[in-house]
């Protein structure tokens, strides 16, 4: 296997409602000298794509339930950014010392529903997008039209995760890429049969993005190039575990 | 941001006990035209750094303890691989359905205290090292005394994570990085105080690493060339959670 690059698209403006992210994310690597390669995967941060959806929220608009009042009060919180969190979950699954962990209705099992008030204007609150595979297979398409190459995107958020200090960046969409691949019953060079594994590749592609995108520069779109990968529309969705596998419900 | 290269480093035979990684590093760098440049991030993978300081078990001189043949059978392993887990560990947080997460020595949580039967001899099974950070430590010393340049050396093994699907590479040891960035206090564009953004970059370059690594051809060393980092011995044990902040104990 010969070397991955990841490689930041400087300069892309701030997105609003009804932004094209698919035409401003050609255009920036196009006048860049990045260009559009077969096989590029776009890493493009949620933020982003929920902005041009129009995933944001006034916060002084949202009238906050009982629930919402009684969870803010036990965790020092705006009971409205509460309501809001609420709305965008399926179940809470905890709610302790500040920190609101709930399942989305996408099943991503995240801080605040994924709800956010960072890089976004003052007094509002943005939220995931309502389906992200579909945003990123949108996206895609678009991408190959207008580069006539065949690419992969995946959309970006970044998740706390439970034993390890920090943040990680995964995918919450995903497009033109197989996000788990399985190596279940390959041998290895000792005869012995691989079980269990079966590299996150759509996550851990996120990851080196982030890496490449700084939090401060606030560069929303990465590319990732020279990594081979399988096709498909499976989507971040078939990397939610499902209830009933899971040990740590 | 300029961009980031992942490259891994082809060749490197079967590694044995007392086997000089770093010099086997520096030998395959140098020969593959690669070379070591200042800043250059090593990401290694845990079974070759096992292998080099011996941790090796001979699978059928282990005797199962009473808890490890319970266990065993409610879980439907071998009792001696189950022992060898349960040495390792310094508590079970999950044994389910053929799953035994446990806590390691080390304050990981991960699948059976880390140890692992694959890509090593049959009939032996792997252990971590016993402190990956001085493992990481010694390596990068190695490496800079060869090379005199500055570089950064992780340790990286596969765990898998609760609520979603596939494995991630995540960080065991580091040295000469510091492996969580803080943005805490800054502020963003809008004047938004970012609170809780912590990249785990350490992470996040064991994952990028990955996708360079394969499973099947095995390339145990990846260099991750031209990201910028903070030089620090804080080490991957910096990651892990205290157990009383943790809402997932």
């Amino acid at each position: 296997m010969s070397k991955i690059e990841i490689i930041p698209i400087q300069g892309i403006p701030e997105i609003r409602e009804g932004d094209d992210i698919a035409r401003i994310i050609f255009e920036y690597a196009t006048s860049s000298g990045i260009g559009v390669k077969q096989n590029d995967i776009f890493v493009v941060k949620q933020k982003i794509v929920s902005k041009a959806e129009g995933r944001l929220v006034r916060i002084s608009k949202v009238k906050p339930s009982a629930e919402a009042l009684n969870i803010a009060r036990e965790n020092a919180k705006d009971p409205r950014l509460v309501e809001i969190i609420l709305r965008e979950a399926r179940r809470i699954v905890r709610a302790e010392r500040g920190v609101i962990i709930t399942e989305t209705k996408h099943g991503f099992v995240c801080a605040n529903s994924g709800v956010d008030r960072s890089n976004v204007p003052r007094g509002f609150a943005c939220l995931l997008p309502v389906d992200p595979d579909e945003s990123a297979r949108k996206i895609r398409e678009s991408l190959e039209s207008l580069s006539s190459r065949k690419v992969a995107v995946i959309i970006s958020d970044t998740f706390g995760r439970p034993w390890r200090k920090g943040q990680v960046d995964v995918a919450i969409g995903c497009s033109g890429i197989e996000p788990i691949l399985s190596y279940r019953g390959i041998k290895d060079r000792y005869g012995y049969t691989l079980r269990v594994t079966e590299p996150a590749i759509a996550d851990e592609i996120a990851s080196a993005a982030e890496l490449a995108s700084g939090k401060l520069s606030f560069v929303p779109v990465v590319v990732v190039r020279g990594l081979k990968f399988k096709r498909s529309e499976a989507g971040a969705k078939s990397i939610v575990m499902e209830r009933e596998k899971d040990l740590f419900k």
